[in-house]
């Protein structure tokens, strides 16, 4: 199991950060890249070939403005590729609109503004077709997140 | 291989149509539902915890307006839910708001407005992680789509 | 008279603190709940339906984002769901249209982003219909309004 | 029971009538106005107050563009007012922002853009929580739907 | 000449400002009320029936949300009002859509979201059509505006 | 008492027709021109520089998409101009912030998409404050549609 | 002289013959395309590597929905870019947001939603930098325009 | 080779320094001006007109709000003229409709909102079609871009 995680800038590390972490709780190795379809698109496209080899299994791919990167990276490879739309300009529609509205027979599958963690969960939620350990890891999550948010909420007062 | 495609009235039958088009492309075997998180909310839930049972290993929702269905089978599995936002009243934002933004911990992977064909497409994808075959079909897929897209396009004259 | 204020999040009280503050001013009982469509969808499905039988006579549901709470649970029971949508990402529109785009039959009645303190006026006209005194406290509530809007806006000089 | 249900021109019918349509599945008697908040002020203050007299117990107003009136209609009464954003310029937007923005202490119950069909099912469960007769028929009607949404949609296929 | 400013609220103070400012450049008197069409109508009604016998010639109203003042201010009178959209919750779409988009027959004149100061020219721009010692003012003003821009922003550098 | 009424192009007329026909109604002589902002600048200058001696009293512009028209007139003269946004691309609202959103000192009177007609109406309130006779037919036009109204649309049925 | 104009898809044909009009005004040569940045990105990579070669000195590109086609084309080449967004869903606000919200250093000189002819004018304009027969090309292309728009829009009535 | 960038406030000088960051990178020598569409029409005119004297080539003018700057020195030369959207109100898209949505023959070529340094790079690839030294400079900057792009992001972890 192998998530790769593309980003254009060092400035979206906060945000996606969140897809690591998600990973991380379901012990799926993930490894980030900095790249982008429009600085060093020969660079992304060598190492989107490269994901086809070593067994990455689905790439998460955040950007913001006229967020092109999940898009293109989805054209170069048929791994599902996860995009997050990252909030600069426009409140992140522009990066939403470029992401989600993608023409027949290129999909990629997008999560909320901003919401790399999402992109994490979904990765595990794909994965576990394959690997049935996986299955269990999400309902045990699932479980746990019920039980957590019912304790934590208890008896709430405004 | 199994994809249940589910969607809130007869009225999105044209639109859903586009899923098991693409589907059928690839031999995935569907099953199609009307439900409606809002009017059949046991009914839902009661198909949807079938799927856990029945091994259907993606499920494709599409809903317009407040659109809740994908969203809603999401907090009832962890079988990956694709969502797929019709057009309604405003454009098919307030559809693609309500699919898109999932809070945390709960991802629907949203796919374009009106756009099932992708929906299709990327469940092949997100299966051809498993079944290996699929992904020598997807391959071939791309492969005949540029070429049926070359072909076609040569020559174009304004 | 009794009213239900459920939302989601910790983060939500200071918003929904105004939906008690409204009804604390006509008398009018209320609890509050922290419960998620998303996370806990059988616990919120349990608490609605307790309400059918508690006497809660109108429910107020506070959200953010996709927010579905109010209309799952108005999907859940025929008591007069009130919704709030919480502002988040996209200035809160992607809560408002996720609330009141809902389709034909299952209504919720929403107020402006982040204006709980109405959905609890709202409760009080809504409950003004059953109970008389509740009538003559929103003439008194309205008469010192205009009387405490007009003292504190005299002679006001730009 | 009586229910007020007011519009501002007679091109509104058509989208007004599913409020009609509504109450009259549960038997409520209603009485439909056009009245303009800009047009005749005066008229629709004379009316709003004949409604505090004549024992009207929920209204209902229709309107577009800068939809005033339910708003002004609700600053005459405390007897709850529904608002319906009707459709025409700028997709409804500026409708549903005129109805559904009120400031504190005015609250308008505002349903979908052009769902004045859901206007009427809320009246009735405002109604219902005086009226039991009405919880009866509304949990008919809820069940009814649930009946008559299975059979219709048994069995589709794409 | 008597230019009447009216708004929801002390927190308008600081925008509305703008308006007092500009008149005062061109001697005009103004007068400032705070007013609610919501809170309270009647008053409204009154202070606005008396404008039409105290020689006010022009009306600035300004207002957030569901901005309905200006417009319920022009259903009584037939004194041009000058509307100012207040940016609150969705950037001021909200009141720039409820102020502009009125109905035939009684239009409000909108300037820019928070634009008061522009209220202001534009009154004296519409009371120069009868005083034309305002004409030559406003020339003047134009003519300094010219020289004070250029002077100000000559010789710059990036 | 003259009015003029620009707007860019032919296909402008049925739309603009609204504003001659509401100054027809009180008897405002008006001329119409089609000019452009962009086609021929120094000719708007010059026709506008001519409104300054000949009398002209209120300029309504009409314009769509980047509507520049209603500004640039207003920036050759201090008559007010009144503008009307044209819905083309984008619903319309590319016009109407085009128009609307004028810098400080600059003002545009704007009224809603589409609405030439309210134009006139504005135009006619405006020049009342100088022409009695106006402000007495402004009154009759507001009894007789308050007349015309009340009796059109008496027992209205859904 | 030379020019690249190059779209997704034949159903653009329409919408981009603006571009080839334009071009053919001023007698410069212009090449279609049928490209696409998902489908064929090889061969789109392969065509304007093309253009370094054979002189093309401006490239127009069209798209719609995720328009990454203006995009990924300028990330290719340091030939200038000029995006016309398409309007298909969302108004055409997609493709805009999808073109015009080019990160630093990649820029796309973007124009209106459908106005390919003005891509063919800017070509133009940029080309009589270079070319001095063009500049003046362009200045009777200007004065015919004015003579031609006030001879056609002389003597209008409403 | 000389570039006129144009810019309407002293408050945008943060903004618009980016052009000339820019321009400086390729030594094109760039020259500012302050001048206002609304306020200093007759200056703007003069000075547009000096520029078809003096050998400017390329204009970068931004703006925000009801943005007519760029589209009025569009309207007074064929000089290619690059519009840079400043957000201010309404997150910049009042400034980028007001700006890209010009009429048929008179373009701008709009860059992203604030994004003035697209608009220098931007005049850099448009004068690279005459001056060959240009396009070597260009071809080395990506060169450089996509180099220190990859070293400064080598190796990141989330």
């Amino acid at each position: 199991m192998k998530v790769a995680i593309i980003f254009g800038s060092k400035s979206d590390i906060d945000i996606m950060k969140g897809a690591k972490k998600a990973l991380d709780e379901f012990n799926i190795e993930s490894v980030a890249f900095i790249l982008s379809a429009h600085r060093v698109p020969e660079k992304l496209r060598e190492v989107v070939n490269g994901f086809e080899e070593n067994g990455t299994e689905v790439i998460i791919a955040g950007a913001g403005l006229a967020a092109h990167l999940p898009g293109v990276i989805a054209s170069f490879t048929t791994i599902p590729v996860i995009g997050v739309p990252i909030k600069a300009e426009i409140l992140g529609l522009d990066s939403l609109f470029s992401i989600v509205q993608m023409p027949k027979a290129i999909p990629v599958a997008t999560v909320g503004i901003n919401n790399s963690y999402n992109a994490g969960i979904l990765s595990a939620e794909i994965l576990s077709i394959k690997y049935p350990e996986l299955k269990e890891k999400l309902k045990t999550y699932r479980k746990n997140m019920k039980e957590n948010f019912l304790k934590d909420n208890e008896g709430v007062e405004l």
